[in-house]
């Protein structure tokens, strides 16, 4: 029997987590290592120095502490718009009509609308420490670029974002956003950058992509003194900071007796369904309890579901390390039909591997479907969702539906990420049925394959 | 001595307020009574039926009921977004380096974006409760549009949304927002009405106003079986429902042993205003406390500092009651350099008689000042704000800075009314040097009072 349950909860500022949770330290088979893209032989931490700062970099190689303070400085800044709520969904149960019992955890009550702060202040306090000058990072959508926006503001370290010149131009709020927080917004391709100026001379009229972007502002980088790079996904670091979303829920959860059958997330990079699933999986991984883990993915960017776990770059231009993860090779650019977020190529190193060895399940789903979950979740639960996190909406509702046709009362978690406060383009063309399903053929899977590098290893 | 202060305190369920506070029940000078635009004679509860659903027609009259009930099923809509935090802003007060204390109330974590919902929910569910099928209403900036097309999709209501044209062509995202939620947005001036073809005809570039919006909403619902009109801000009904967020303030702020010095609200019809205050001026007119209430509003827009006390019609159309109250003169629009927000010619008439009876102040502050405190803002507690809050951030800040000249501890109150996403041109505006500020001259202002009607009671 559970305890009576308000809509939303919110942990004391007592009960917030003070530690980062290492899920890499669980795991019986860790993570392949990263690979130098020149030698192709594994990384070694000082390898990663020029790109990351120290710290950062060792919390990426970290693969055994199971624990890793929060600095004090950083618990402060997660004060101010954290913990998140857990919010029980009532409205949307009853209109369901399900006897399932869902459960959200809500991260889009910050001026970024999304998880991605909960890193970006993490890797911004790092460099300060460090004493570095300035970051730079790239941005598709926004929401990453405006998070790193406002954690460099907080401490005054300069910034410059690459953002993906089609979203620059059709985006231009976003830009104003990470302007008022006083970063340097470019669009990339860019003449700012070799890598950028090669690109444009070969194509001047090129709307650019997030592997560019990061090739960019990689190189960007490492030609600036004082200045690292930074990245809001798929890397380690940035799962484990994401720990606190899952670390939060699950204490929450406790308090109302309550552990869930089902943890959704919506997988692009993988830094929210990392950060979400972490306790969750800890338990799985050391046989203390057995939820079912799902990852959702759109059909239109089908890594896990029809990609292929091999090394791969992380961006289109080559530049970087080498990761082994689900891929669908680092050309791949979903059609611009898809609107629906999650476009990235790659899956994190930590979600592949787990979803490798059978521990996570995965899910693909259309972005119609997805579209008329966010209008029924906005219209009952009076949050606008992000398209990103709709995935995830789109999923829980699918299990609620099955627990009513079974009967079952089943605790379902999912994680929404964000606000879809700049994606009313994408939510117009939904309403007004003009928006497209793309489901990529064998034949374009397999020219997204075909650039994949050859490593042994 | 005060108790250690969270940055963030949530009340929790069972704290929650399940009384509106009804402030007029402890003025001793009650505001002035509506007038019927026809007769000029004093409007009767009945009178209000054909505009109005029943129970709020009572609401907007009754000047002695000190608490009324929160129904139930509002209390449970409240928590899906309720309580909001009230938040102690640490980083700005080190920023200023003040010895000041300075808490607000941060009403913008839903997706309307703002205060507004608080009354929305409200009136559809009144509405809903007498049967009725269908509301209209107008909207400017898109705030309450938003709120309420929450509201009625909540509560399966149609809802008829005239948003001011010039408006609907800026703010297209706007639009989407409300008619994910159901609405239909028709851009005003339109043919949809007698009032709206009228101003068509006369000019058909017209780019409209909130004045003529109104009178569309108000002829749209008399002449519609089923329907009744709602208004965001301005009515009695409106500053009741609002009360929420000065009582869930008081709460919040006993439990951490305060009590403030200043309270600060910004103005534009007076919802948030008169809601933050309500409590604490109810200890101000019964003598238990003595906080100065600042009102905020801006110079381009001075109805409480330049203004006329007066009776004047609600509506730029004419159609509306007449209420007494701080106007400029309903055909008053500020200049379109004006982009902060509160563009509304009058003033609650609660709050009008409160201000001439001498128990609060009025400060009229300049848009760049404005955006300049709001940066500031954003950066220190990452949380974008709207124009219109911005405002009572700026004089917020103006007190901190005081204190830290005389070296006073002051408690300071502010209401954070909403968030400025949909704001980024004005934002871009700023942050690129463009911003201007306007300031009516006395012709301007005469212009504005000219058409005042004049009215003997």
């Amino acid at each position: 029997m559970s305890k009576k349950v308000p809509h939303r909860l919110y942990l004391s500022e007592e009960q917030m987590p003070k530690q980062w949770y290492n899920l890499r330290a669980d795991m019986p088979n860790k993570p392949e290592p990263m690979l130098n893209p020149a030698t192709l032989e594994p990384l070694k931490e000082e390898d990663l120095y020029p790109i990351f700062c120290e710290e950062l970099a060792r919390q990426e190689m970290d693969n055994t502490t199971r624990y890793i303070d929060i600095p004090e400085e950083i618990q402060d800044f997660y004060k101010m718009y954290r913990p998140s709520p857990l919010i029980r969904a009532y409205n949307l149960e009853k209109t369901l009509n399900t006897p399932a019992k869902i459960y959200y955890k809500f991260e889009g009550n910050n001026t970024s609308g999304s998880h991605k702060l909960n890193s970006a202040i993490a890797q911004a306090y790092y460099a300060k420490k460090q004493g570095l000058k300035g970051l730079t990072t790239e941005t598709g959508a926004g929401q990453w670029g405006t998070a790193l926006s406002e954690a460099c503001a907080y401490y005054n370290l300069d910034l410059t974002v690459y953002m993906v010149k089609v979203s620059y131009e059709q985006k231009p709020f976003r830009k104003t956003v990470m302007e008022t927080f006083g970063a340097q917004v470019i669009p990339s391709p860019s003449n700012t950058t070799k890598v950028g100026s090669e690109i444009l001379e070969k194509d001047p009229n090129t709307g650019g992509s997030l592997g560019c972007a990061i090739s960019e502002a990689v190189e960007k980088a490492v030609t600036t003194p004082g200045y690292r790079y930074v990245l809001g996904s798929v890397l380690n670091q940035v799962l484990l900071h994401q720990s606190i979303i899952g670390l939060e829920s699950k204490i929450a959860l406790e308090m109302l007796d309550e552990y869930p059958d089902i943890v959704i997330g919506c997988a692009g990079g993988g830094s929210n369904l990392g950060g979400l699933i972490a306790p969750f999986m800890q338990d799985k991984l050391t046989g203390k309890a057995s939820p079912r883990i799902v990852a959702v993915e759109p059909v239109s960017c089908p890594s896990l579901t029809r990609g292929r776990y091999v090394y791969d770059f992380c961006d289109t231009g080559k530049v970087t390390p080498l990761a082994k993860m689900y891929t669908l090779g680092s050309n791949f650019i979903p059609s611009p039909d898809h609107a629906g977020g999650l476009r990235y190529h790659g899956m994190a190193p930590i979600i592949s591997k787990l979803y490798h060895d059978g521990y996570l399940e995965a899910v693909a789903v259309e972005q119609t479907k997805v579209f008329e979950a966010a209008v029924m979740f906005a219209k009952q639960e009076t949050i606008l969702p992000a398209p990103e996190s709709a995935h995830a909406i789109r999923v829980a509702i699918d299990e609620a539906i099955k627990c009513r046709e079974t009967g079952e009362a089943k605790t379902i978690l999912f994680g929404l990420t964000g606000t879809g406060y700049f994606d009313m383009t994408a939510y117009n063309s939904y309403l007004s049925n003009t928006m497209k399903t793309y489901i990529p053929s064998d034949e374009d899977l397999e020219r997204g394959f075909s650039q994949i590098p050859k490593v042994d290893l």
